[in-house]
């Protein structure tokens, strides 16, 4: 059984707008993933919670999203898929900069919000992404929405990928997550939380709304920090996949 | 007897917003300043400008700017030391993502509009782009204003400068530029221009519009792309540099 | 026989960023529509195209649209309808701002690029961007494509509205504009463009590009003004519809 | 004894960003400045706010700052006093638009943050400024810094103006506030502050740090909204007016 990392979005502050508990969720993540300015973050705060990784020697990934802090880039924009290549590698780079200047690796890439749906769901555009990465350095590891179009993209061009699960949403049968709008798109149950990872974790797969057992590869959940109740959530799942055997 | 290049400004379009005569300028001069999105440049034309430097084998270098599109970073805004640091870092990371996927080296960082006048007159804000670019990377050459703070700032922190003089501008007795606001700040006559390039290079000397003899290193020379007028002006520099001995 | 008038997209530039041909266009066109800061424009620019609009004598009409100077307006953002009230509201109450200082009229409204598609043919946000003019106030007439949602948004609201006609584009047998994607969506030559004005002039009706006659009413007919090319087409234009009868 | 008024900045969130406690401030203040867009604020939280203002029978004022969300307004800007015109006007207008649709009165205009500051002290600034505002209507208030370049160009320019007080800053013998890098720049003590209120309202004075009595209208108090602190600090200084005779 390998047991799934934690990931968490972090250094989405902007400016005097704070948000997030960076520093409280950060010993119980093993990765997380940077905001590079375009949805959030700014190049101080970059720099800030690079310097904050560093000392909890967790993974640090950038975090490209869509250019519109206002919406928090989760109000997709529709751009070419060369439109997207430009838009990834530029944030990739930005963040870089300063894993440089901290003498830190750059250790992954996981598309945010809007652009991280629409690279579940959209070929071309997932491998323009895949593409940016790849060509800005093979090494880097692609995070996305197991079962995706984005992870597939980047198998197929030749990235590490971290096939992403979620333990507080429900599965559809064809793989995908259950819409946000649907009423049972999020399990509020903790013990039925955990009983999903566990289920992930020592079988393969997940049950479906329907019932059905859907193959998954659990390589890192995603977890947030935005709140408190999200902190305590962190926590207890943290512990629970340590105990797990 | 040195002979100094040309360096131009380039990829200033923004979207659809096109200005400059890239592709005219580029066969004579020797290195370029591409803009990185702050107050010029957007990841497409970073992208299509080291393209088209590639072709031309012209030395490509960061143009880091202020944070303003409307005000083409030609406005003062007062940012501390660090936030500085973090401006231009965050530039030449996102600038060089793109030398990265195209395989060409980045050579040098100059700072653009206002950040360049600060630069040169203010010296903590001259440090801070020192440091940011000797932080990213000490092979580069950091571009500034002859005989200003921002060249011995690069010096002062163990950078390769490039003292950057103008062959269409007048000088004080203290070596500085004369205010773009006086009367007397351009020299509007083409034969006048080339004997001040000519004295610059071979007696290492600038005559300021006092009469004085100022000691000045002419490693290249800055020069505009943007009208018709000035790709002319631009043949006629090159040719006569060539043809000095 | 009604004749329609000629409108023209104006104000486009964007701080050092000049595009259009606004001087030599205003005296052919009898309403111009100005951009409002977000796709296009700025605070100087909509004080300075008011100032020459006013010159001219031509009605003045706001001309808002999606936050994306970058890409012009021309790319589709996912807003909810009541962020599209709110995002039009804004535009709208920034024009007349320099309408009221100048002295002038605030005409019409008519949404720009992205936003004008979708407002054709998405109802909600069609009666969002009807609604948003309507509260700001009902005498503005609301510029929209003939046959689509907009228009009819508009009617059912209690605002007078103009139906936007192209001469120089074809029409499919459902009403609407043929895709520009197609081969055969622009009219290049010049005497089929007039004579599709005159048809519609004197029948009210245009010829689909299957042949069938779709009624339309054409109180407005849009023209650009960002080339040579678009002045000589708007002066021919412009004579033709005058000495028809 | 005229009793001075409350007033604070309001509707300073943006995005998902939220800042302030508006709901909880709003029964205790008599004017709300409302950020525009510029360097806080969005379309939909601007209506939100003037919605709020309208439940507590507050004034509604406009609060225009630099074009900045990154810095919040704070950092200083090099703008001519042209373009200072053109921003406060569009931020005034854009604002207007949703007072118009909520059917509320727009009673004032204050500068805000950096704008604010070179607005007490630049003389060609602060006409533009007052200009702009009596511009788009002469009946506005113009709120500013009371004894500086502000408050003297409305009333040159023929507005009505509000000294705008600091009950917890300290003042300078030239009727200037102490300057916040200075030690004693805030008062820090309640009954100091409060003191330094009654002082104000009975006679017309403010004591200096060095003891001068400096002649000052007090027509309106600035109190912030955005710690649990501020908002216990205005919770006794409207009782403490309140009860003073």
């Amino acid at each position: 059984m390998i047991k799934p990392e934690l990931n968490c979005d972090l250094g989405e502050s902007f400016g005097i707008f704070s948000i997030g508990n960076d520093q409280e969720i950060l010993p119980f993540v093993d990765a997380i993933n940077i905001a590079c300015g375009f949805h959030a973050g700014d190049p101080h705060t970059m720099k800030q919670t690079i310097q904050l990784a560093k000392q909890h020697n967790v993974h640090i990934g950038a975090h490209p999203g869509f250019q519109d802090i206002q919406g928090f880039g989760r109000r997709r924009i529709n751009l070419s898929s060369e439109e997207v290549y430009d838009l990834v590698l530029y944030q990739i780079g930005a963040l870089y900069g300063f894993t440089k200047v901290e003498d830190v690796t750059l250790h992954h890439v996981k598309p945010h919000g809007a652009l991280y749906n629409i690279a579940s769901s959209d070929k071309e555009i997932a491998l323009a992404i895949a593409q940016a990465v790849y060509d800005f350095d093979k090494s880097l590891i692609l995070y996305g929405l197991a079962n995706s179009f984005i992870t597939r993209a980047g198998e197929q061009i030749g990235l590490k990928v971290a096939h992403e699960v979620f333990a507080d949403r429900t599965y559809q049968s064809n793989g995908t997550l259950t819409d946000r709008t649907s009423e049972n798109a999020v399990i509020h149950d903790l013990d039925r939380s955990m009983q999903q990872v566990e289920e992930m974790m020592k079988t393969g797969h997940v049950t479906s709304i329907d019932g059905q057992k859907i193959p998954i590869q659990a390589d890192t959940i995603c977890v947030h920090s935005d709140t408190t109740k999200a902190l305590t959530y962190v926590k207890h799942l943290k512990q629970f996949i340590t105990q797990l055997n």
